[in-house]
């Protein structure tokens, strides 16, 4: 447990997402009580004060995509809900969103179960479930609707990739977004075109090619635009919501751009991986290097790429990022070292994110503070329906609170990061932006490098059905787009068969 | 058998895709002998003048996509071998394409087989068999490939719609898109996505619309567009040519147009009644005027949609046309009178495409004369691999041509047309571009109103395989695009392990 | 001046851009003092309780593009700033922003000053201004620093077509961005190519079309795209912030969002006129009509123009709502009965705004409440530095609220609108949501139909120039994105005069 | 002169843009005789027999843009028409079209006998001559027609940038355009915005950047971007054919195709430099390597613009290619060693464009050998009326023929190349694809490395204006897409004063 405490911000400048101003903030209970310039509190006993002057102060990040301790292609992700909710809280994020994701046929409630068990006990942050659909029957379907009643659970996720393991298709999808729709979830994908992946794996084999290239080439961009287009007009015929996670392509954010210009209620999410660096890196000498970078969707060997994902998540054509943090050091993916398909897929992210972001997009000059907020944890908030508990630092609001140092810089690196793992796709980034204090619910969890918190710190957080920022526009155009029958006289046959019939001469 | 004959075209204007001149034009033997200006030949006996003052002479139409005595919903298209392809002659058309359809498990050989027996005795025109691969297995496998080498059979269709009866999922299509390839064949798709039509007329007729607009509602626009993608992508995963049949929709259009500049081989085949009308005809009052429309994909309720094809086509986004000529009349259409999903899909064009086609592009200032040649036959002529014996006015060419005046008009109706069926999509429209005489393999076969013609005078044209005008740029691609290995030194464990394993803690 | 008061409203919903929550608001001195579930107040003497149960509780809208009393084209726009700020409240707007205009040559301070004086003692709502810069000089650029320091105004408007009357070219307009980047201004443009306009008038008029579809013709949307394009050009390459006024056309409309995409920081505001209805009116058959639609830009006669407008706007490609309110009743409109370009060129607005939105948008599925917050307020406070005072309902910020009844309609007509004309084009439209209490800083102004405001209750808001919502973007990129020379050693003629000369023959 | 011969081309490929096939072809007096199989001719006295066995027979290149002897910057372009057409014949191109260029308040027709009087005893191939508009007047006007219809000059180029030398603005643009309109000529520009172009260049300067890479920074594409929609836009407003020389972005290159697609009757002219290296270049550590590659519009950053180029060539979203050949050697460069401004703005590609193209574009996998003749000869002949007498392999053409060999690769090399400089932007670039034989009109002029050419062998070309590839277009928009009035009653005063005022209060 989180020990309750009294704490007030002094001097800083607290930004939310749709403004920032100077301002101190009081904490009391794991709860922001008052924001405000000077605030006068009568001194209470422990009280304690950090000075925030020209720091700022944020909402803790919500990382929407990892998967801690995930049993993965015969292995297990290094990073387990300890270590890696530590590196979390390091980075500035206070909660994440992880993955229970049954096998075929298993049932969605015990692996909800399942990796609650796992994370309960040791999450140094917050953090809520999505749970994947990996196949389909009524059960499948009922679990759904009491995960999403009875569970906090209200994102389900459907592969349209991993043939044979966790792939859909695509009648199945309908019928997950079809029952997403019923329940108020948001139905998620990982969008790639798992049939033409699995053709392509087989032709670069043939072909001799068995580095980590051969991923990127066995599933190219294109195969993740379609899959992308394909889930969006599937979701849209039955007005689901859509939440398309690890966008990883021009591509792919292209037709995700265009669709919600159309209208369409679908979300984007880029990661740190495809904002911070690039495909190029399969070509990489060092095999260790290159597989190190092996995910899927791949990197994308475009070198435009991570500039042009961050111009549309400034833009509000991509919503929110996550990470895909999964993470398996050199010697897990050295079971792939003759053959790529059997390189354990996933990077590291959720302790860097926050700093890639500001570093890329903030000091970069593409978004400003308020945005990046936005992106790293007001939108995720609304989306999964947090908002204003999380994602807002607003009075009646949990106190997750990152001081950040925009002047600072540090030098990511595995040498010094907090994963569990020997590798950093970041490897020697500079970025300005560092996260000085975390706040975890009105606790400091962590300050100037060092920890104060114990494994189960952090909270399951449910989630309700029908987030508002969502639902409410479906719930709209359920209501006025439904077409009606035109009004017609009875087809007369005798009419029509009395005109002369023009086939007979 | 068509007669031998001498004939001189003179002074008309001779409009090929590339450039128009004023010239005599010389033929013997069905076949053009001499094109010029003042052409001096020595009065052989028997020499048929035409004069073509003030006339263009342009190669006669084919139309790619025609459905003659096609059994089909219950019953079996109106326009028979004879009658269509004499409906074909009287619009200037001397070649069709038609599609020799197998139910699923049987043989695409006794397919064409049967359609050959149909069509040989009756048709007034010259025709190709196209083949619809409804299924998949080493036998259909091993008769496409008979069919290209022994048959003249370079295209085969599938459907990726008309669940359960003739449609075939993704990996048929990688699978029948992978063996075109093999065989130098051209693949065409059927683009929607049967699976949510099939939802989508559920819901309706659930919404108690049984009328013909249903038939559009249930498979909105974003159906087709989705197809369209899906199907180029995977074809471009085998480097197989795509060849999407009746684009009727400005986002398919685009979609393809897209592919096109992306540098993807596909080409785009919109209709007359995708180019000439639109699907405001769905909620037309008059249940018989309404379901006169239906076809599949349906016209489209956007009015703009014919002007944006038109413009696409001109400006080769899309490459050739067709009709989908399917034709029923009103008694047939009434199967569905209480259901649209069972109207029989279809309509009329064969006779009516290049009037439609002269009077909204070329009169219509989209287009002019040359390009209208080569989306009526040059096109076609090319990539079906008949270029330039067909879709060319020039020396050694089939003397297929057609005399066109340019200034005369006639308005189209079912009571004057030739074809089978009491209802013309295009009632009423007028028509600048008529058809004055229609010559087929260097006979008059069509002249003022009058028919010379016999069932079977028309011949069935085999097509080779490996069209230069498509497959030079495939095998290129093939030798110069295969990626390859990336030279590393073998994995060194000792190395990698020697690193200090951040994962401890 | 308002009284001061102590308003309870309760029970309703609150919406805001970010969210809507159930909850009471008490506002005292004209200020909103507290948000929140059941507030429990002392009962102070002379409170006003308001019961929202069931009604939406709205910040008062802000339309960002008014022109009352203007001078122009030979007359004088009818609604006055008593009359137009009067039916503002009526429709729920309890701030307008109105340009001051300076004939070329004249003062910019002195233009303002006379709206001003105009304003002033009329107002009923809170306004502001914006002033056009209508040529260029060493002075106008002077005060146009006078006026962002010391007048309160942060927004300059430069017109790129009504050529010879306020149109200025393009080195002026790069004159102006690059002063108004100096003061921290927004830089606002009509978008319209002057030149071109002023040649297809005379084409028209060469033509003997001299009503009002001529006005349309001679301005097609491509003159509005293409001047787009180039405001957007220059103002980015001086890095500075730009405004389009009235985006009336998809083309326009286009632009701007792709230039978001691309990261230009550009905000498009379409206006009520071309989110509500379209130029097919120039085509009516009574002159009266057709000309009282007037406009430039002017509507445009593609159907889909609304439709598309609001759909860029719900997904925040476009940003805010104005009306360009500049009314001329039928008699005005008759000096140009002889000549489309005597036609006085402006529409109604202003009082309809919110309701044509809210139908439009809300009502028709397009976007939910909160959007329709953003896109009336809160945006417009932000990008004109206003916010949270203004745009927001939030402890601190000004009580201009409207409660809003979803439910309710009301059918627009010029025989019931407050305004001062008899014409109104949307005549006849039906409205879901209607405003049902005003509240200007605190006072009840306007309910049920009946006003309870004085001419010169309103008050000019001066505003600050560098408003953080555009500037910290603007100024970061100031810093990271300038270039800097590559380093070379010099120039060494000699080494390369000793290279063969390849020019000797 | 060049003398009359017989040649026979035997057992070549022969290619057009339509199609290839196995053919001999026949030559007399300079012109095409014959093209078939195994010809028979009675071995006439004298007859030249040229083995083409495993050699493609393509026509002769036609160079579209290039700049010999040009007076530019304080010197002169290097290679003169002797040399230039030297070198264009040893690359396969048997004709070149340069502009002559007046100065401002100068005379056209003196520019043009002032070029024809440098290129008539000098040019080894043919030629014609694009005429430069620098200023405007009635008397520009007049010589304009004077060219069109007595001196073959049937294109002018007006130019967006080069301000105060030749640039003229948007009202002389529009005046030009409808000028050329009126005389059936077609409008070329050099689209980029001078203006900013200028200020660029000022602030680069100031920033202390004086090297070749601030060529670039002052001129960014989004500025090539905006003139090209700039000139698109006012060409369309008069129905004037458009011609954008020089494409050099992808920007551009979009802003072109999206015209295309909407029916725009507009061409782009991708150049060997734009489609074979980029503007990377002008951060090369060695200044003169960097000053080698500066022409205007420059090359540009993003390394993937000429792949993006060559797609669109491939895909008719461009047209034709140039090379906007004009030669500076590195002493001439250093004109601009302290200040990027003065220097020389050109680069070579007259010699290397067939190979480039063949190389990037046919050997590439982008498009084939009959795109190949299409863009570098058919188009263009088709485009400046000189179609089928050039750009086909066709009885009664020129005998402009090259007979190319697609396995032989050759090296490009400043050491090795036929131009008058030190210098080659290719420097190093294998090409496949050799010019072996160069044939003008029927004369071998180039064989293996040797020239059998004087100066004066080539001819100007004069050109009629109205071209039908173009006009014919044209010609029917005038008749079909005029606006008519609305027709309607006289207004009628009365009726509507009747109406109630309801601007009175």
């Amino acid at each position: 447990m989180l020990a309750p405490s009294w704490i007030l911000i002094k001097g800083g400048r607290v930004v939310n997402d749709d403004c920032s101003q100077l301002a101190d903030v009081y904490i009391e209970n794991g709860v922001v009580q008052a924001v405000g310039l000077h605030l006068q509190l009568g001194s209470p006993t422990g009280l304690q004060v950090i000075d925030a002057s020209n720091k700022l102060v944020l909402p803790g990040g919500i990382d929407t995509h990892t998967h801690m301790k995930f049993p993965f292609m015969g292995t297990q992700s290094k990073d387990d809900f300890y270590q890696g909710t530590k590196a979390a809280l390091a980075g500035g994020t206070t909660m994440i969103i992880d993955f229970a994701i049954p096998q075929k046929g298993c049932s969605l409630i015990e692996a909800y179960e399942t990796w609650r068990s796992w994370a309960d006990p040791k999450v140094c942050c917050d953090y809520a479930l999505h749970v994947a659909v990996t196949w389909w029957s009524d059960k499948v379907k009922e679990e759904m609707k009491i995960l999403a009643e009875e569970r906090g659970v209200n994102s389900f996720k459907m592969f349209m990739a991993y043939k044979d393991l966790y792939m859909v298709g695509d009648r199945e999808l309908y019928a997950a977004f079809f029952q997403c729709k019923q329940i108020g979830a948001i139905a998620q994908v990982h969008a790639e075109n798992g049939d033409l992946i699995a053709e392509g794996a087989k032709k670069m084999l043939a072909l001799g090619i068995t580095g980590p290239e051969g991923h990127e080439l066995c599933r190219p961009e294109e195969v993740e635009a379609e899959a992308t287009l394909r889930a969006i007009t599937i979701a849209n015929s039955v007005n689901c919501p859509l939440y398309v996670v690890h966008v990883m392509s021009k591509s792919a954010a292209t037709v995700i751009a265009n669709a919600r210009r159309e209208g369409k209620v679908v979300f984007g999410e880029p990661i740190a991986a495809s904002l911070g660096t690039d495909g190029t890196h399969y070509w990489h000498k060092e095999w260790h290097h290159a597989a190190g970078h092996v995910m899927g969707p791949p990197l994308r060997p475009d070198p435009s790429t991570p500039d042009y994902l961050m111009k549309l998540l400034a833009n509000d054509d991509l919503t929110v990022t996550g990470t895909d943090n999964c993470t398996f050091d050199t010697c897990q993916k050295a079971l792939g070292k003759d053959d790529f398909t059997k390189i354990p897929n996933g990077v590291n992210g959720v302790e860097d994110r926050m700093s890639v972001l500001w570093e890329k997009g903030v000091h970069g000059g593409k978004m400003d503070e308020n945005r990046f907020v936005a992106v790293t944890s007001t939108n995720a908030a609304k989306i999964f329906n947090l908002y204003p508990r999380k994602g807002r630092i607003a009075v009646d609001s949990d106190a997750d609170i990152v001081i950040w140092d925009p002047k600072a810089t540090r030098t990511i690196s595995a040498k010094t990061h907090h994963q569990a793992i020997n590798f950093n796709i970041f490897e020697g980034m500079v970025c300005h932006g560092v996260p000085v204090v975390t706040i975890l619910r009105g606790k400091v969890v962590y300050e100037g490098g060092a920890f104060h918190v114990a494994a189960g710190d952090g909270k399951y957080i449910p989630r309700k059905p029908f987030p508002e920022y969502i639902y409410k526009l479906i719930k709209q155009r359920d209501q006025v787009c439904q077409p009606v029958p035109v009004v017609r006289k009875p087809y007369d046959g005798d009419v029509i068969s009395a005109k002369p019939s023009g086939g007979s001469k």
